[in-house]
């Protein structure tokens, strides 16, 4: 037990941070020392939050002590809200602690656009620097030596993965892209609102923020920095347009991105260019019919399923990815992240298969 | 009760023929004398398929014997799979009956269209010149003078729709139109199978048919027809993009159609034009928030919902529009329809708010 | 237009509330003059809480202003949470209202009785001799001299149907009754909550409240109204077990009631009584299979769909009753009771059928 | 990896085998040696039938031949439609193998019981005296000891598990246990059929078999085996009623079990009784509120979660069980069974906590 990883999470009233407890419970090299809810669950247990967690995990909830957590912890998680994640990454880093931040307060490398789309103006901008953007498959060898890690949110996270291989190529019109993505209502957090009210969200489906979710501007940026500096030079510059829409389920995202094929790109080659680019990743999986991508095969997974139709009426490619938003787009991508960090087999605690039916 | 339509049903086994029986009963002005489902339930009563009519409709069940029920009623509404109505209606309009075919065997002009989508020779192409396409918002005329209406499909009623108003006014690129459509459950029909199978396709999301759902042609029809000569000689040939989904609801849609503006058009000008187009139509209700327009404001009504968005930094336009597929995008469109025919008022039996929550 | 019944729905920001307005706008005789939702809702419309209402109920929101309702109208619904129409109920009586109230506040008849279980004192007890008990199929003609008529709760609605027939011919043991019952989540109210919260109700069920619930006392007041004085003397009090539990649908109650046959019984002879009793109810539907006792049947329908097993190894009977809970069990009965208390058809606008699926 | 169990698992294509296939990936001893499902399945990857398992597990379907598999490995598991698992377990057993059933076939002593609930003739009435009744919590020793386990039926697992402690310290009246069970869809398996087509069971609720149950016989052995004799000889026989119900969630059983007091029992003790029932039981969790007893606690985890609640009212006490019906209530409990009769540690595998939300 002497050589376990020592851990916080903080922030495990949100079904984020529940999910990273579940996730650790199943990994072999980790001891969750300190967890933090919110201040009035202070003393109470984890089970008392998380039923689904008695008789698998038992500590108490702490109150958020940088110093005192610092002190028994070797990483932290934070799994807060928007904006309240600046400071304490900052102080837990401080102490010398690796940091794994779920929010998006450390993903946007612009502090201008930060402040554009988070209407807070970031306290340490400095940190950025130091900031890797946590999507393995495309950034391991920076997180392998990363202290702090932003985990990308999970519209990116499936977003990024499903188009980067065009992308990297230069396959398709940078100006040309739309995705049009459906999330479960798990992304919209634990706390009760209308939105989310059983009856107002069951037997329904909507579209919300287009054009103005915050996910847009780091989907924008996770893609421009795959693109190479001579492709920059001869196309025009990567714009996309995003919509999000809520389905009525728990868990799960499905993804559809729209792109047009570059004029002089040979449909048939692009097979192969895709099923290469992520044949020795691990957590992806490429299906040759889109039906076959569906949140349903990967609930509770950290897989991220992916599929594309070339449309020869239209000269487009339509990318079908899916992910578990709350495993992939989020404690799930974490903890892959963690192993990359500390030197752990990258897949290690994360090989559990979906849960079907 | 001697002034009143005397209606047949065909095809009450389906969901779409059970819509057909509720929405008829709440019309004051008909009465169903004929009903026809499958042959293995001949002589039981409407409520033994449909319980929710017991105590509502009270008919047997008959065959489908033509020169029988065309004796005793005014009119026929045929609910049937595909190429089945081909010879049922030739036979009824023999009998000198006005005919609402809701299948797709008369809504596609070119026969060799039809051949190529349906994998079957039409065998009536004569008929097809008489058959007007059952959408009253564009095609009101018509349908009052016809005897042969045929009812268009649920994600075509919805995506013209949605789409009319730009393309009437020749407001967007014809090539550039990507229609991200979500629909539920009943649209696929009473009989079992595994997809519709409820733990395969509850809490799950997937798309299917990508490029190849036989509703493609049937919209590119629809839309071609809006175009003006004069307009089509100056525009690339409209083609289109079409991705059906299948989400876990019973009932609706909702299509979110993405295209870009023409380079000439002034964005500010277009909201006028959108609401001016469908200022006068009773079953078309425009909000100003794309997020109102979710199924769950129609369930059972006869509404179109939409909405759109203008996106400056992509120069698009992105449509939402929402229908409840078994009466809008059904049943109800085919009241619509014969209240033209016979001289109804038009939302006669049609003015029921939908079902919330 | 002039001999319609001007109307006004208190409370329209609750689920309740809305389907009132719905209803009420299906029915060919009423005006709905005033609408009241919460104060931070003056001057909005209606649609604008209700989007499904848009095109079809054009009234600004009021403020709850007694005066200047009764002014317009000649009855008022209230649909206010359990407390609060104490007071309004009053007013509008004083101002010689008719009035029907959906709360709890005027169906518990012992004073006593409702503080226990509202943590509240009643405030008019001398108006509880006046309030009627809104059950048609039971008490119908005290309804129809009513000036007041407290609107049943959604469980007792259909626990009384269900067992009633038994009751009044003394066929069960009035000791051995238990009610085991099933709602869905529409019948929690539109407020958010944790317990409402889509990813924490969707793919659950629990009971609640168990033995505790507030529509216990209830239940047991409606039963033992219809015990003749002659069987009370002879027989142990009627005293019964009720367990709630929370479904995920929106709208619909399934009750199963179990009770044990009184030994003198012949079991055969129940059918007929079942039958007969509620032969010329136009809103009870009995059908022989409990398997057809299913909420799916009578969304947004008045109906309570009866069935009963009787089970010879235990000689016991198990009764399956289902209503919508918002239709049946709140919105639709108020309007069948207004029926019945300005003269109108029972039925009148309330015939619609259930939509399915 | 050579001293790993090898295993077959018969009747992949149901849920039950898939859930085996599952929770087998995560059991650090096994190997998975060998999977049948149907015959037009041969020859095809397991993932083909259920993606979920791709990249997880890599075999190819086979068929049903005994000997070859015999050779091969050293228990299977048979998860076949009851009826069709009488022979292939007599044969494996005359090869020597350990076997686990999950079909009824085996789990009812006496083959009178069986031919009229199976309306089959048991054509291995000796292997009966074998087969042990796979609920380790009360058979373990002779669960370790055995080469033939029957696994119980999802529905008598829980209402087993949930009324034990009451029956074998003879607390409750034997004749007046009324279980009133909720079943998400995927209990009635895999194959397409109205009753389970999504539009039917999607909010949607219904009791169906009252009293005519296949459970019923095995809930009325399992608990009668628990009774014993000199309490046998001074009660009535347990005679029990139960009451199924379809529920629209895919995974999941809530129990809700009804029964009186002894009339000599303390109340207040009972709580202890209850809890040192069950106080070291691996996969038994006990609630204080039955609020918390939620199948969405415990999705994909082979707890039994309970809860009781005694009402002085009626001197009833009722208590809340739930299971995950693919896990303890299938395919979990067989693994906890094959543990203990290979000898490795009960809990070994099994021990993922449940998935939320």
């Amino acid at each position: 037990m002497t050589d376990q990883l020592r851990l916080a999470v903080i922030g495990a009233s949100g079904y984020t941070g529940g999910e990273l407890l579940r996730l650790l419970s199943l990994h072999p090299k980790v001891k969750i020392c300190q967890v933090v809810a919110s201040s009035k669950s202070e003393g109470l247990s984890v089970s008392s939050l998380l039923p689904n967690l008695s008789k698998i995990i038992d500590v108490q909830l702490s109150p958020l002590d940088v110093p005192t957590i610092a002190k028994e912890v070797d990483l932290v998680f934070l799994s807060l809200p928007h904006t309240q994640s600046l400071e304490p990454v900052a102080d837990f880093l401080s102490h010398k602690k690796l940091v794994i931040d779920l929010s998006a307060d450390y993903r946007i490398q612009d502090p201008q656009v930060y402040k554009q789309w988070y209407q807070t103006t970031h306290s340490h901008p400095d940190l950025l620097k130091k900031a890797v953007y946590g999507l393995p498959e495309l950034h391991r060898s920076a997180i392998r030596k990363s202290q702090l890690v932003a985990v990308p949110g999970c519209y990116p996270t499936v977003a990024i993965l499903q188009l980067a291989p065009f992308i990297v190529q230069n396959l398709i019109e940078p100006t040309s892209i739309i995705i049009d993505a459906k999330s479960g209502v798990s992304g919209g957090g634990r706390s009760p609102a209308i939105g989310f009210h059983f009856p107002e969200s069951h037997e329904a489906i909507h579209a919300y923020k287009i054009g103005a979710h915050r996910h847009l501007p780091e989907i924008e940026q996770g893609l421009n920095q795959l693109i190479s500096a001579s492709d920059k030079r001869t196309s025009a510059p990567l714009s996309l347009m995003f919509t999000p829409h809520l389905i009525p389920i728990n868990r799960g995202i499905l993804s559809t991105a729209y792109a047009s094929l570059k004029s002089d790109i040979e449909p048939l080659k692009m097979n192969d260019v895709y099923h290469q680019f992520y044949q020795d990743e691990p957590f992806i999986r490429i299906f040759p019919k889109a039906e076959t991508v569906n949140p349903r095969n990967l609930r509770g997974a950290n897989f991220c399923d992916l599929s594309y139709t070339y449309d020869p009426r239209t000269s487009h490619i339509i990318s079908s990815g899916a992910i578990d938003n709350l495993v992939k787009g989020a404690a799930g991508q974490a903890i892959q992240c963690m192993n990359l960090m500390v030197g752990f087999p990258e897949t290690l605690g994360l090989t559990g298969p979906g849960l079907f039916p």
